[in-house]
């Protein structure tokens, strides 16, 4: 092994290594490489740019929030505690120690997406030129620590250095959106940062926390919420006030896909039982399932897209859950079924002008057998992006054998990074191009398409999918 | 972009990209390209043979009664109505206007097996050097119509042109057979065209119509079916009619594998209980998971090779169906069992001597986890080849991928078309064969076998597998 | 084809067929290629190498016994009885016939792992020259047989030729370890030849035999199993008896992978009445159920790694297993579920100090979904290698592609050979070391890790994985 491992990720990285089609991917690549980021469904917080406050210390900003580093640590013997999850702010001496565990166990990250993440982060950004390492943890700390001082490091700078022109974020519905309003009144802000609607807190009665949240959505909305009518007309209210402020879609994240209707009086009649807390488990996951079918009767009507990120199990290792809370690392998939559970949604909605439906799944055996001969029908269905464990080389390749036949490019969402780790975005979207030129490029050595046909296609899945199926 | 792009398949297409790969697979492939086609099983109508009629129009041809197309174009914006669907016949304005959609949405096609037929098909069949566009779809248009007009396009002709050796029908039980019968009576004609047995109609007594099916089957047979036995000996008799006539299979498609045997006078007691409207949902399963059994058993008698097509919701969006009727595109896969669903079958007959079952899935995963261990013991069990939207270059890659480990390549259907698109037909067992090439390519390039294995397996693959799974 | 086809294996076989990625992947494999093999769980004698004899015959040694082989001859219509299966020793007239069963139906193999194996142990071991056919049968089974008299090719010889570092046998909780103990005793063996702990015939009160299994459970550890603390008491203490024998792991194999608490009276209530033979079917799973979670928690007490081989319908063919037994071929494997089945046990040791979990599957759907998310945040938990189906060249690729995203390298076991043909060894862990440098190789080829880090982790998946997950 070389004394210095140096990093320094190679301009082909990711594209095919047969030679032609190597070099037909990367035309393709050229094609699409510098286009602007558009991001229609993530996890940044939006004050993070109104505020532009400088990220306080490498740790917090790339190891302590983001679960996909901290679960690989901790599955690889590091204590979350030692990372710094659970707590508020990190001193100089714990980022520090969290910074050298990540550093330490680089090895680990081999053949994962967050490595390959890591690599352009580090040095696009922060100019890093070591591959990290026990022996140099400190040093690149201190060089990423030297960078956040500086204010080409605040969050507006590095936004407009990623060139993201539209970024999505994902909200309450009883938020005020005072961020998005901050940042849409600025006159020294272009950028499009909008609202996403995300209302999965308020239609589970059994989840803790319903029953306040529902009156919190009742005082934010002015809207009496004692009966089911009040509580319908208060969601529709906060979706108004999204669309509003920006949004153009709503996300839902559920353990299942299932849609099924229930007699307006008995949604009624349970949720009367459930604002008093005598709902039933059953009674509570007809509501849930029945509430998923009203969220698209009113995406129908009011034109949010409607994105649906099912099938996992959250919080799966409780004694994690208890001592550092959720999203955490531990929320496990599990297999989940769409030809059924959409059926009752699709037959009311499936061909409703202006309605789209966007599909994840982490669940990759549905990806060829259940979304692709969906969205292949269906014109409101889109087969959203690999999501979360998925967002990877292998599984993107994968995702786009399992869809293309089916359904081909034109069904899909374009990539959606789905991310809280701010300096992570550009990478996750070069990652994508990559893949998707490969891909193509994939096609053209097998004289499937021609050139001319994939770069077109290139372009389009990184511009034109994306805002049409975001309506953007 | 070329100002016009001209079509004109690559004598490689298909093949692997890898220089020394692609070389290997070249030489493969031409040991296979000239083979005689054989179709053990498709929906081509046997009249069209019989009559021998010109093609009306390019879309009655190519467009609307292929639901392959048809979806990919409903998803994408076009209505069914626009493409002739549920008509009886097109005006030359209506035809011209469903071609008009297809090439206008050429794009939409990309990395689809539509795309790679269509290719194969304009281009090889009727001359077509241009890409579709929507600039120009009449020219085109008038091209195809003009060769409709001339007697090497009427089906006989194409039959022959297409090097045709066999082809087998799906037939009901209740059919006359006569197209067949006017075929083998003709001494112009020697190419063998033979029946399939498809009673799935018959089986089912939860289905609209099941009895008047049943009558209709007493009347054709002459047999009574006032009770169960009168019922199976009709049942024995079509399939021996099917057998005068020359069928070698009988095709079964249910919602699941699930075969399960009832007391004889249970099967009775439903039996009448169907016939008088009153079996309830529970019988009406139990009844057809016997009867499932039942064709095993006459298979096991007979001898008419079993091939089963599970797993299938059938016409999804209710809207659609009533509109247009079955085979509309919105078919949508669902999860499969083979494991214990087939084990009381199996039991019985999976070592019968002359049994031959031949499984088919849309669900992928069950290729590596239960096809291909069932036919890598049971000497009557053959996995089917990759079915309907699995018929796509990338799938069945993963197929062979999939099975040929547990399996090896002797216990494989050998290709199967399954199609209604007569035209297609060559362009499938072509893009099979040069799969195939590129799969055992792969193994030669890799030392796993040697070349002159390759080239007798590319062969047993399309000439022998076929003929002797389905007894031809 | 040739007039005689040779049996030459390539140097270069299984890896990547694009000359640049092979490059790499031939230097990764020079690292590994000559490292002792490391063989944490297989089914090898132990008697095997304590009495040293020599093998009887090569059908004996090479046919009969390893169902890998006899299925798919099955499958291709040869009797099992034919093949020796179910004797106890087979005269030279019969060991003949099952050999030339074997080379007439070579070409059956093609492409499966099966054939992998055998050119390289033909090859390798017993220097034969000539692809084997129906012709030249007799010529190499007299080639092999006179092999067979040489003291070189003895089981010790041949372990040690093989470079066998550490070999883990499966053994009964009842059986007194005398071949490990007359091992360990020997001063001319210096190998490790170690007992693994395999109780799952006294875990199950539903399957045949139970209650004599823990009659003599009892009467071997000397404990009154009377009622269900003295049989919990018994299992510890065989426990202790195998870790005092070098154990260091135990294999469960259920038919699912559900672990789920009883309350100990209710175990203990269960337990008599299985006991008298009144345990209901449920009863006799629940308690199985919990005898797994039982099994984390002595595992986490003693230390001993516990490892999960679930998901397979036993003795699918009733007709065979009566006549020939088990382990006969017919094994079929079924859908899995861990997500949910194993959260009781993870919750409670997931994060137990020294608990290790390995996880075994053949359905392949789990891999992404559920073993490498949870192999990816539990320190417990190891993603175990294919196992059996899917130890083959394709099926190891689609396990590298979809666990490593996820979990990385060093979450997963190390190779596992699992296997009683002892002659193919070698060669299992060959192919394995060969696709993981491909692997390896494959991600150097795309710039996503340098080749110094491709080496170290190849090295570390033969050597640190297995010494580490398996503590040997």
């Amino acid at each position: 092994m070389p004394q210095i491992a140096s990093l320094q990720p190679h301009p082909d990285r990711l594209l095919p290594a047969d030679p032609e089609t190597r070099a037909i991917a990367r035309r393709l690549y050229d094609a699409v490489r510098e286009s602007p980021i558009i991001s229609p469904h993530g996890h940044v917080d939006p004050r993070l740019l109104a505020e532009n406050l400088s990220f306080s210390d490498p740790a917090s900003l790339l190891v302590t929030p983001d679960h996909y580093v901290t679960r690989m640590l901790h599955a690889n013997g590091v204590p979350l505690q030692e990372l710094g999850v659970g707590q508020d702010r990190l001193t100089e001496a714990q980022s520090r120690r969290a910074w050298r565990h990540l550093c330490s166990h680089w090895p680990a990250f081999r053949g994962t997406p967050v490595r390959y993440w890591f690599d352009s982060e580090l040095s696009d950004i922060f100019g890093v030129t070591r591959r990290p390492s026990e022996d140099n943890a400190d040093f690149i700390y201190d060089q990423i620590a030297a960078c956040l001082t500086k204010d080409e490091f605040r969050p507006r700078a590095l936004f407009e250095q990623f060139g993201i022109e539209v970024l999505a974020t994902t909200d309450d519905p009883a938020d005020d959106l005072s961020a998005h309003e901050a940042l849409a009144a600025d006159p020294t802000w272009n950028a499009r940062v909008i609202p996403t609607f995300r209302p999965d807190r308020y239609l589970e009665p059994a989840q803790a926390g319903w029953n306040d949240n529902v009156t919190l959505l009742g005082e934010v909305s002015g809207i009496d919420v004692t009966d089911y009518t009040g509580y319908i007309a208060a969601l529709e209210g906060r979706r108004r006030y999204f669309i509003d402020h920006g949004a153009t879609s709503a996300d839902h994240s559920h353990l299942d896909f299932r849609a099924e209707p229930l007699p307006d009086n008995e949604a009624a009649r349970i949720y009367r039982a459930a604002r008093s807390g005598r709902a039933r488990e059953a009674e509570a996951t007809a509501f849930r399932r029945h509430m998923l079918l009203e969220m698209a009767r009113m995406s129908a009507e009011d034109g949010l897209v409607m994105t649906l990120h099912p099938g996992v199990h959250r919080n799966h290792h409780t004694p994690t859950f208890e001592r550092f809370g959720v999203d955490t690392g531990h929320d496990i998939p599990v297999q989940v079924e769409l030809t059924r559970a959409l059926q009752p949604l699709l037959e009311r909605y499936g061909t409703h002008p202006g309605f789209h439906l966007v599909l994840f799944t982490l669940d990759e055996t549905v990806f060829s057998r259940e979304i692709a001969p969906l969205s292949g029908f269906y014109p409101s269905v889109y087969a959203g992006a690999p999501w979360w464990f998925l967002d990877a080389p292998e599984a993107i390749r994968r995702y786009r054998s399992a869809v293309t036949e089916t359904a081909g490019f034109g069904r899909t969402s374009g990539f959606i990074d789905d991310t809280r780790a701010f300096c992570s975005i550009p990478a996750r979207h070069d990652m994508s191009r990559r893949l998707d030129s490969g891909y193509l490029a994939h096609l053209v050595a097998e004289h499937r398409i021609d050139e001319d046909e994939a770069t077109e296609t290139a372009i389009q899945l990184v511009a034109d999918n994306p805002r049409n199926v975001f309506k953007l």
